[in-house]
């Protein structure tokens, strides 16, 4: 009757304060100290690595540590087990925050900002209105719609593009890969909160960047595997785009040697766009516990068909 | 038949190109070369040297540059003119971008991320989420209220203190001398929107500092004269408050030996939080030469009594 957890070391402390919080005798294994591996009968997992969801004979069910799948279905030799995701309405709000808060540190220049007070210079930048800057969103399921009415509501034009047209109110929405490019030349400040698909990889490379007005900045809060990195940078130091933050890479932790670090128009975060909340995310999972116990249908599985 | 202007020299190409698209025949002198001051009708100004406005013999209006005409009252020998403000609802919205701004980036840690980035450190920090931040709100007018309401809306509790009693969805209202530092105690992230009087001087000292929960942080978009400089150095230097961003400062610009510069936990910025929109106040100032010329009745005017 063991839960066999991998999370980011960081996160570790936090999830085990929850669990002792909410499920006082709960035995809780922190991979990769897993002890028997017959005694796990659950795993709540961060990327496990490839093949190690197989080694343990009497698992029951997969909880991901996050909305997000993929990071399972890299594993060729996942077995046929139920998979939850995390459906956590407080994920939403916090990736907003990120969102608005990225959105406006470009709009209002913070990076530029920044850099003058390191020279101790004292210097006004000209700045737009809000109603002369146009986001453009990418991806526009229940994280983009909410962010979207936040930037709206502080006076962005805010257009949406996903792969089927959406009803969101001030959002003028286009859709599929025809209206691509037109929603990319109206993308003053572009947001990508896509899910990583066969279609997403590799979509935002030197033809899309190329795309965007000039002076335009980035803010990716999706996948890593979407962007072309070297285009983007390209992108940056031939001055045709402005600024990019990234919560997202191709490989995490981002090498030390990795250039992005250094770029001075790169603003580096370690994948903390949005994140899952212990207080929720520990009784969704303790619930699903018992749900598998009793035999009951687990909450927020996933269609392992589509792939979320 | 002349405007003469006194601004920001950062700004003053944008004050003329819009003069330019407005009227395109109006001359506009740019202090100091005002030429002959017997020409000068009326004063577009911000900050102009004490003394100066009472030399233009012929003046029958000054229209100030911002909401704020503090910086006019400080000169004893300012005739008894007609004077004006920019009420701007733009200038509002502004304000609000620049509040939600500083407030997720305290909120979110982006000065340590940023901090960590410069480390090339991948590092996730312990984040709690909106609901578990109070937001105290000196100053619940125009500019408190509405962003108050977003910050409320982003999902942070948020507390307002003014001279009366203010009722605003959501947010808790304290008021006056007595219920200071009740507000005080529960503001994480404390941000001062006050107007300068005889009341708000120095108000932020070494004891209302204490008074914040250990770890606060502090955006400053009053008047540089509310804080108590040395004792807020002080409080972020022992630790008990963790940053401050500071807009508006006793000397603008700021002295660049000045000890905020190069503090890591102070951002400075050189007054930029809201900014009147260049648009709206050109038609405004033409719109209020054309009633004195006319023996109308000027719009926004200030009661100088009141000082505001």
């Amino acid at each position: 009757m063991v839960l066999m957890m991998k999370s980011g070391a960081a996160r570790i402390p936090w999830w085990l304060e929850e669990f002792k919080r909410q499920a006082p005798d709960l035995k809780v294994r922190v991979w990769p100290d897993v002890g028997d591996k017959k005694d796990v009968e659950f795993a709540f997992v961060w990327a496990p690595d490839p093949g190690d969801m197989a080694t343990y004979p009497n698992l029951k069910a997969i909880f991901s540590m996050g909305a997000g799948v993929d990071h399972l279905f890299k594993d060729p030799d996942l077995p046929n087990l139920p998979i939850t995701r995390v459906v956590d309405i407080n994920m939403t709000r916090r990736m907003t925050e990120f969102i608005v808060l990225q959105v406006l540190r470009h709009h209002r220049q913070q990076p530029a900002y920044d850099a003058l007070q390191r020279e101790s210079k004292w210097q006004e930048l000209k700045q737009p209105a809000a109603d002369q800057r146009t986001v453009g969103m990418l991806g526009m399921g229940a994280l983009g719609s909410d962010a979207a009415k936040k930037l709206s509501g502080l006076g962005f034009n805010v257009v949406g593009w996903s792969r089927t047209k959406k009803k969101v109110p001030k959002v003028k929405s286009y859709a599929g890969a025809k209206q691509f490019n037109k929603f990319l030349s109206l993308s003053e400040i572009l947001v990508c909160l896509l899910p990583l698909t066969k279609e997403t990889e590799n979509l935002l490379d030197k033809d899309a960047f190329a795309m965007l007005p000039k002076g335009a900045s980035f803010v990716n809060a999706g996948r890593g595997e979407q962007v072309v990195d070297a285009d983007l940078i390209a992108a940056l130091d031939s001055g045709h785009m402005s600024h990019a933050t990234l919560d997202v890479f191709r490989k995490e932790p981002l090498p030390a040697d990795h250039p992005y670090w250094s770029n001075p128009k790169v603003t580096v975060m370690p994948h903390v766009a949005s994140y899952t909340d212990p207080r929720t995310v520990v009784s969704q999972v303790l619930e699903n516990m018992r749900r598998a116990r009793a035999g009951e249908p687990l909450l927020n599985t996933v269609d392992i068909k589509l792939g979320y």
